[in-house]
């Protein structure tokens, strides 16, 4: 058995989140890369993880341990393993609520619709729905008013300090701008992802991340 | 200022997660059903939240209170309102990954891409784009299989007992049924749904929607 957690991903992917998480709280994972899309190019990923989506964690005995697939419940999970932190808020502390919302906001709202828009316009573009996915990119855009009010004045989203919802959403924003969609994203929200992404542990994360690719392509 | 916590929704839709959590909690909403879809037949509601989105909890003074619009992360914040709940998982709890892991999948993974096939499928059938919303109904139905394999040998998702988690995810399921997207559910995940909506709990809440629709549209 592995004693630290291991987190399977994509390097640049929303696994990011949960690598991110991980420098961001000084929790030592075991990193896999994987080559994507990893349901064609690492078939036996789908035994560990039959959705054959990225990230997974997989901390602890089969019986009793971690198997998550959800990168902001990853993320949340691993930056509060050790106990208390100052990346997570706890039930009863001041922004609780708003910790809550956002982390979920953060995939349900502002994600999935760039990922309807990367299938149809960029991925599938040959199957002539590229349409819809540009009404996705639309309903993306529209979406962000909730993060704009919030950080009209506030550094970060909650408690007046860094946390993994700042992750989650920041990601949602380094999504978009990797994407082509950054034309819809207001400069407030430009400016807080380039806090974000200042961060010492957000370059390690990525740097980290390229790395790994790095040594599967030589390997492959 | 409103003492009880205000739920703005629409009825049946994923707003009945939290109207379902504070049944089974015990937790006295004042429930507000807004006609279908706010955004045009209830403007007024964009000044409260500019998302136009249901439902949104609205609990507390404005600065420090609750103000959440993710459906999943108010059915948690209402079950553990009153402190600790066997409806909610605690962290350090057996099962607090999973726990955290499938409120977060059942909308950012199982609800969002309905709600893609709705508007191609369904809604905005005109635009010739149903196959970009058939394509989404298959994604769904092949991301069932985590449900599916976590419930071959657990009657609920987490720590042997009913929590959060199965509104969460259970409501997907309700909705996959309410759209026509049946045809694809595995038998094992239609008697999971029928142990859920068997609970008095969830007729209620039902019940209550409903009411207030109709109280709605008698007074329309």
């Amino acid at each position: 058995m592995n004693a630290r957690p291991i987190l399977y991903t994509c390097a640049r992917s929303r696994g990011l989140r949960a690598t991110w998480a991980a420098e961001e709280a000084g929790v030592d994972i075991d990193l896999k890369i994987l080559p994507f899309p990893p349901r064609y190019l690492a078939p036996e990923y789908l035994e560990l993880n039959p959705l054959g989506t990225v990230p997974m964690l997989v901390d602890g005995p089969e019986d009793g341990g971690a198997r998550m697939t959800e990168s902001c419940a990853i993320a949340h999970y691993l930056a509060s393993k050790g106990g208390p932190s100052e990346l997570v808020i706890a039930p009863g502390e001041p922004d609780y609520a708003a910790y809550c919302d956002f982390t979920y906001h953060a995939d349900a709202t502002i994600t999935f619709p760039q990922t309807v828009y990367m299938r149809f316009a960029l991925f599938e573009k040959e199957r002539g729905l590229e349409e819809a996915g540009h009404a996705y990119a639309k309903w993306f855009w529209k979406r962000l008013v909730k993060l704009e009010q919030r950080l009209e004045d506030r550094e970060f989203l909650c408690a007046d300090r860094f946390t993994v919802a700042d992750i989650c959403c920041g990601f949602a924003l380094i999504l978009a701008e990797s994407v082509g969609l950054d034309e819809g994203v207001p400069d407030s929200l430009k400016a807080y992802r380039s806090r974000l992404t200042g961060r010492e542990a957000y370059r390690r994360a990525v740097a980290r991340e390229d790395a790994g690719l790095k040594a599967l392509q030589a390997g492959g």
